[in-house]
């Protein structure tokens, strides 16, 4: 009906300038019409959605379950005792809430372990002032005694390459590549920095470095190190690496500019244990449609500071309220809907690849997979991955439904790292996307802790999943 | 060029669905064609505004200023000390960016006085709990020794009179009507909540109350009391009142539904003393055409509670952050821009009346005024008071240059309550419109701290501002 309304008014186009505006007004309105001549949504639709909204903002538990695992868990690191108590929790949970089912997918995971030594100091002059550090997830501790070493400064792998040898050897190497702020998605800077704290210590380790410290890969100016993922080249010798904070790290590059003599003295007791068993949690609404899955997710563990709140507690939470919220709202879905607790994103990954392998086992065709792993912020979007004709396109047409909650961004985009593993079997990916000035703040560092959360704001990404789903669900045929 | 081009791709808008879509997708990147045929916007403009927001990404200092305002001189209401500072320093602050001219408006302003007793306890059945309370601005004392009375549950002023005098005569009236949560703009929330702070003494006092006791104007459930501003009407007899944090008045509401008996008993020495001598502080870029105004602001008072960060230290710095961008990127503006710290936008809006009245006296044609109050946080748009035909339509073509940085809500809506004293001289008023979610957690509490405040978010709404301001002086003609 929308779409006959459309002709009609373009043929009076060029009448008058003021019909003109109106209609480029109406064109705002009008879903866009895909490929696929799937039906355009209903004004039922639209009051659906109100009422998803409407429920999450007055009956959501998101809030109060996320504080459930920030406080009486906690920071809950693959292999750990707190990583099993999160399973134990949301699956419970997930039982409570009344899903059709909820299961567990066995998964082996890796097990580092910080230890309870993590010391340093700057050395400048001979002047010993105490430096904040956290090892980087998968770091070999240092000998007993630790390590000592002038410190060398570079921006990235070009410098480190035009010191060599004779610059490096014996060293350590301070990476210092700043986050870029002058991207307004701060994921986009995240991505043109992190190479330094992921492949940074096997790159100078190439030369002869004794080992390597990065500077937080976060806007803020703050005291805090941003732990994170690393991996070792095999044939290379490992080396310890840590963070250090965005402060630190300006004070180490001044003193550095002013020509004095930095040295760096690290302790640390970290290491990698046996592969630990742990689970993906997974809740489901059964659908019609016994085969196709349209699925939401977030990681259950977290690095092994702060308390997991924004990452990614927000997120697990999250995929568990939409679907309570469409199960309570009566909604009856066509595919099945999963809400999916992935274990070992943050090191490993290898939740998502087993929830993949067993998809492919057990013949699971997955339409879509919704990962929230930027925080639970304000909602801004959704980003598709663009690897089906036209499905950017015909998920925009939704546009007009979901921009009155503030889900103006939905554009083509990266999905998710856990749902990137279902990337073969031609699932759509999307990465639900929420304002991103605040979260690089708290990423992987001791301040992500549950207040740092607002609860409208986490409830309100709650339901643009929910109500994403569900437009999916009705309306997506293949 | 950009016009042309629309129209051909018209014409061959109906020979295939791809073209369609893609015309479509086109339609959304072209400007709005107002009734005055003011010229497109030009690439250039697409190029200045990233500069903007670039430069305001690396180089702003409005967030260093909010912490001098927030931390070295504190919250500042009107009349007081800090008050008086807050003027010197942003007179100081404004010189010192080197604006064409800065000046200070006189303006004779209220001065109540909170005193340094404020203590209340709720008696249920007799057993006896400490109350926060936050007196209303402009509230009289108690009687030294307190008030205590029966407390009586209302939701609106309707309940007040079906209860009628019989039911309200000596007791204190307790109005618990909450925020509505499913609101998206929390700010239509506090619209339809905040006559119970208002007019709420004067009206239970027309049944004979003794004392109100006020739900605190927030979504979130704490222990803040918020205070704000009321007004006692003449012919009504004065009763002291406050505010209560919403655990309390969800404590006292239980009771009462549990057909407790519930007393509540508070003491407060509050004054309203001698108007004082104060001032707007009034920062100027001079523009090509001498009479024309374009200006922004912020109010420079707060409520003398927390460090008035978001409410509206945030608006103030941003205000003169705006200018700051656009004078150092050598803008050379058509009109003249202001940046105004207005005083006592809380509690008798003076400044801003004392403005109006000045720029009438001077014959300033004021075209457009920008406010910035309602906090810090992350860009969504600009609200626009529909008094000129066709006004909101022309700052719509501008869309496209402002949604990359989030600004997709630009729409009618009130202007802000400073500016709102320009109306009766046309000019287009306009409001910044940050993310509202978390406002009104901090708002008129003790909570509103300057680490409430995000850099990044403040600093965006700054580059908004400037944004706009840009445009509009660039493109705008009467």
């Amino acid at each position: 009906m929308l779409y006959t309304r459309f002709n009609i008014q373009l043929t009076g186009l060029f009448v008058s300038k003021l019909r003109r505006i109106k209609v480029l007004l109406l064109l705002l309105f009008i879903p866009f019409i895909g490929k696929t001549q799937t039906p355009a949504y209903t004004a039922e639709d639209s009051i659906f959605i109100k009422g998803i909204f409407d429920y999450a903002l007055t009956k959501a538990e998101c809030y109060e379950n996320l504080e459930y695992l920030c406080k009486k868990i906690g920071h809950r690191i693959s292999g750990s005792p707190q990583a099993a108590k999160a399973v134990d929790y949301t699956y419970d949970l997930i039982q409570r809430t009344g899903f059709d089912s909820v299961f567990k997918q066995e998964v082996m995971v890796p097990h580092w372990v910080r230890g309870n030594v993590e010391d340093a100091w700057v050395l400048v002059d001979g002047k010993k002032v105490k430096a904040n550090i956290k090892a980087l997830g998968g770091s070999i501790a240092t000998p007993k005694r630790g390590v000592v070493g002038q410190v060398v400064e570079v921006q990235n792998f070009e410098d480190l390459a035009k010191l060599g040898r004779a610059g490096v050897e014996g060293k350590i190497v301070f990476f210092n590549r700043p986050m870029l702020p002058t991207n307004i998605n701060t994921f986009t800077s995240y991505g043109g920095c992190v190479d330094q704290r992921w492949a940074g210590p096997s790159e100078a380790a190439k030369y002869g470095a004794i080992a390597t410290i990065v500077r937080s890969v976060t806007l803020a100016i703050d005291d805090y190190p941003h732990t994170g993922a690393m991996r070792y080249v095999d044939s290379l010798p490992k080396i310890p690496c840590a963070a250090i904070s965005t402060k630190m790290a300006n004070y180490i590059s001044m003193q550095l500019k002013a020509n004095k003599k930095v040295e760096f003295k690290m302790q640390m007791v970290c290491k990698t244990e046996d592969d630990v068993l742990s689970y993906n949690v997974v809740g489901q609404l059964m659908g019609k449609n016994k085969g196709n899955f349209i699925v939401c997710g977030g990681h259950l563990d977290s690095w092994d500071v702060g308390e997991g709140a924004h990452d990614d507690g927000a997120g697990c939470v999250q995929s568990i309220e939409a679907l309570r919220i469409l199960k309570n709202m009566g909604y009856k879905p066509n595919n099945n809907l999963r809400s999916i607790m992935y274990m070992n994103e943050e090191n490993g990954l290898r939740g998502g690849k087993k929830y993949a392998e067993l998809a492919v086992q057990n013949n699971e065709n997955h339409l879509f997979a919704i990962e929230s792993d930027e925080g639970g912020f304000t909602p801004r979007g959704f980003h598709i991955e663009n690897n089906k004709p036209g499905i950017v396109e015909w998920i925009q047409k939704f546009k007009p439904l979901l921009a009155p909650y503030g889900l103006f961004n939905i554009e083509q985009g990266g999905g998710g790292a856990d749902v990137s593993t279902l990337r073969p079997q031609g699932t759509v990916l999307m990465n639900y996307y929420p304002d991103s000035q605040r979260y690089f703040d708290y990423h992987h560092a001791d301040s992500d802790t549950f207040d740092k959360v607002n609860k409208r704001e986490l409830v309100l990404g709650a339901a643009s999943i929910a109500a994403l789903m569900y437009l999916l669900d009705k309306y997506y045929t293949e």
